[in-house]
């Protein structure tokens, strides 16, 4: 169902000239490539493997420029790169083979997973070739005793899901593109998502990467040890590299045993200020069976009441509430989960300072009736319009007011609710992590709006010593804006490493580092 | 207790010259420190920070050699340094200092936290400077609400969960040294210990580090965000390590919320083939209150009995039993954890194929002394002799074959029960994270036992795809034996990142990279 409502939403992509023009003169160092270059991928890559718009390669069909778009445009239509070369190898030693005769010709190279990112890290900013990685897709092995679990790195997350589940076990990650998101995508952005409060990072749950380097090499790296302290842990540099240190091609991930008992609530609150509290009660009273804690505004719930993707709660009880969390339990043992959460849910009902009303989930149907007035605020900004989509790490009693000195900023330059400017600034995100998700829905993208709001966000996160990218990942879309978050030693240091690995720049040219 | 036990089992160490002499050759390219040196230390630090013998250092008081041998030892007297400059800096600009005059003569520098590892890591090969971090002992911050903790690297991990207890909160890692090691060095050599099954890997739970690399450039990444995606995630690096990349000054990390409740119990199995149905039982049953769940064979708790470490259980009902396990729970109402432990021991204490007896702890003391029967290992082994230690990951169903083939190939070559030669061969560990500690004790350490052990353990480790170090780490005992557990092209590159942070060679010479 997620999967379609996210395909639903695809838009038409138009160029978005700033900031892919920000990005061209980092890629334009390397080499554009040619029908030769095909003609040498055609040399060992099947022809199914090989979509291409150049002239004379020996294919009998050539590819439209519309069969290409998909890979040259992000879901959100705000970045649009021009490739004419995508290749979708099957094995390790292809995409070997296919880094090794780029390297050798300076091409540039830009892995590419489901494309559900949103800061322009997976599409090309020039002429790259596109190396998607769709057609890997198979599972390696899977431990029933331990849960760890070996696929490759194009394995759509939610098939993996469903892979595991008649073994008792799920995906320590978990986000709204489930669907269409590859596993080593979700590796090699560090995804986040809904599960982090529970089962923690990436860098904690992956145990093992296959990867292929710029040049070509293989390494092998895809350990089924949960511990294993052999030297440098070089797969943790991959993870959040976002495709430019080398290509993910294999995930060897820890998966948790599935919780026995599920339940989730909705509480909408008098005001932000009650978030706190709540929280804190959440900690000692639900303990380990916390598994979210999600905050959304009220502008984020009333757009997904207005787009019909989420089932209002009863208007009379909730009245002029400003702000709603959403809590889910997970456990072993349904009888003590729902105790639990019962005593929890009467002793924060029964102060009316805090909460106006709460909804329990009394049947799986409910339980997503309740997440979708969580998840499905991304659809239904992007069904508003267009998005700009800030998502940073602040604290978390920063969260509404960040919400509303960006919304304040937009009025002084008059940009705020007038024909062709924004429509609306919503805030939700995941409290238990610190990551407030900041949209700014405009009726088009444009770069007045773009100016208000940057660097403007970036210097109010920085001035909370916060993080610029929470989840998101730099992409193309920060690259320029890293120091608000990082020192200046530490880009130096990114830099010779990006350096030592790929000092031709061929990997995914333009992202991350500028 | 457990740092006077610690302490109490410090043995005067003695050279092992055969061990020592294989860094020898990488630390000679470095300049040995002089009187000059010295006196360019003491312009900025104050004399209570150095310790030295070297002549002609304006200090009225030189050190004698004595006082140098606690840095130069590690405590099993396995290694041994002849390093005659201690510095103990109170401030990171310090350790910056220091890096950079080192830099510049080429004076090697071994970090050293509480000086308790296992592979001789924290002690110098040659005559190094040692930078001892003790003096950097001071806790920068804590929030109580979200429960992140800032901490000097010189702070000792049990001071550092006493500063937290009152407002509820529990270190992530606990092991047997903690009253000795350091925050720091557990970041530095990756400890895993015995929480890594409940709240993961310090790769997931260190949030930041600040490090002074080799040249002494301040890397300030000592974020308290939760989520933070901005660029590579450098401090991955640094654990692990082992401080040949760079010194961790300060480290951030998250902590857990205190368990309202714990339990735990020990079962003496009819065989070690009991183990695995019984952990997958307490997968489903126990599962997010499962805590710990340990092994250790007969010998091993025999050794514990023997040396008045631990509390023997009821001899009658144990009777022959090989295997134990113990099981901890921790978890937030202690009526639904007693129910959820009750149940699962009615399962298994029903099943007499599978446990002779089991002991469930009743009270504090108790729950201590079940605890002491593993936790004792260390400190018995210790007691009864010169112990090679080897820290291994390995599919958990070949735990106890792995001991049986060393205990054999020992008997193989005459080297078991004889005068001078091995006295027991004992296997323990965590079951839960798949890693064997195997523990070979001899009269004293031999050049014949050692090349009995090795490379036959490390060979043994390979052909099951395992790990020869799951947490003590490489150090200077394991640095030759790394292929055994990484590909050439992963050590390939763990050299190039060495070169990249120290191409001069000067940090932490001969440990984890020969």
């Amino acid at each position: 169902m997620r999967v379609a409502a996210l395909n639903s939403f695809r838009l038409l992509p138009r160029r978005h000239s700033r900031l892919v023009f920000r990005a061209y003169a980092t890629a334009s160092r390397l080499t554009s490539p040619t029908s030769q270059d095909v003609a040498h991928f055609a040399g060992f890559l099947p022809e199914s493997s090989i979509i291409t718009s150049l002239e004379g390669s020996k294919f009998s069909k050539k590819a439209e420029s519309a069969d290409l778009e998909q890979y040259n445009a992000d879901w959100m239509g705000k970045y649009m790169g021009k490739s004419r070369v995508v290749l979708r190898p099957k094995t390790t030693e292809d995409v070997s083979k296919i880094m090794k005769h780029c390297w050798e010709r300076r091409i540039g190279v830009v892995p590419q997973g489901g494309n559900t990112g949103l800061v322009g890290g997976g599409v090309p900013v020039n002429d790259e070739v596109v190396l998607n990685l769709s057609a890997m897709n198979s599972v390696r092995s899977f431990d029933p005793v331990s849960g760890i679990l070996v696929a490759d790195a194009g394995c759509v997350l939610e098939v993996l899901s469903q892979e595991i589940a008649p073994h008792g076990y799920i995906m320590p990650v978990d986000l709204g593109a489930k669907g269409s998101c590859h596993i080593g995508g979700n590796v090699a952005t560090n995804a986040g998502g809904l599960r982090l409060l529970r089962y923690g990072s990436l860098h904690g749950t992956v145990l093992g990467l296959e990867v292929v380097l710029p040049d070509g090499t293989i390494i092998d790296q895809l350990s089924t040890l949960r511990k294993d302290n052999t030297g440098y842990d070089l797969k943790q540099l991959f993870i959040g590299a976002e495709g430019t240190l080398g290509v993910i091609t294999g995930v060897s991930i820890l998966t948790p045993p599935m919780p026995q008992s599920t339940n989730n609530i909705v509480l909408a609150l008098n005001s932000f200020e009650s978030v706190l509290p709540i929280f804190k009660k959440t900690r000692t009273q639900l303990s380990e069976i916390l598994s979210a804690f999600e905050y959304f505004d009220r502008n984020a719930y009333n757009l997904v009441v207005k787009h019909k993707l989420g089932k209002s709660l009863a208007e009379d009880e909730i009245g002029d509430a400003s702000a709603f969390v959403l809590i889910e339990t997970s456990g072993g043992n349904k009888e003590h989960d729902e105790a639990k959460l019962q005593d929890f849910l009467e002793e924060v009902m029964s102060d009316e300072s805090l909460v106006k009303t709460g909804v329990l989930a009394q049947a799986t149907e409910q339980f997503q009736q309740l997440w979708s007035l969580r998840e499905c605020i991304p659809e239904a900004v992007s069904k508003e319009g267009k998005a700009y989509k800030y998502d940073i790490s602040v604290p978390i009693t920063t969260f509404e007011e960040v919400v509303h000195k960006t919304r304040e900023q937009l009025k002084s330059k008059n940009l705020y609710k007038i024909p062709g400017g924004v429509k609306e600034v919503v805030g939700y995100g995941h409290i238990g992590d610190g990551n407030l998700h900041l949209n700014v829905v405009a009726e088009k993208y444009s770069p007045e709006v773009e100016g208000a709001l940057e660097p403007f966000i970036y210097e109010l996160v920085a001035s909370h010593r916060g993080s610029i990218s929470a989840e998101h990942g730099i992409g193309l879309m920060k690259a320029h804006a890293l120091q608000y978050s990082k020192s200046k030693e530490s880009i130096a240091l990114m830099k010779r490493i990006k350096h030592l690995f790929d000092e031709r720049g061929i990997m995914n040219p333009g992202k991350v580092l500028e």
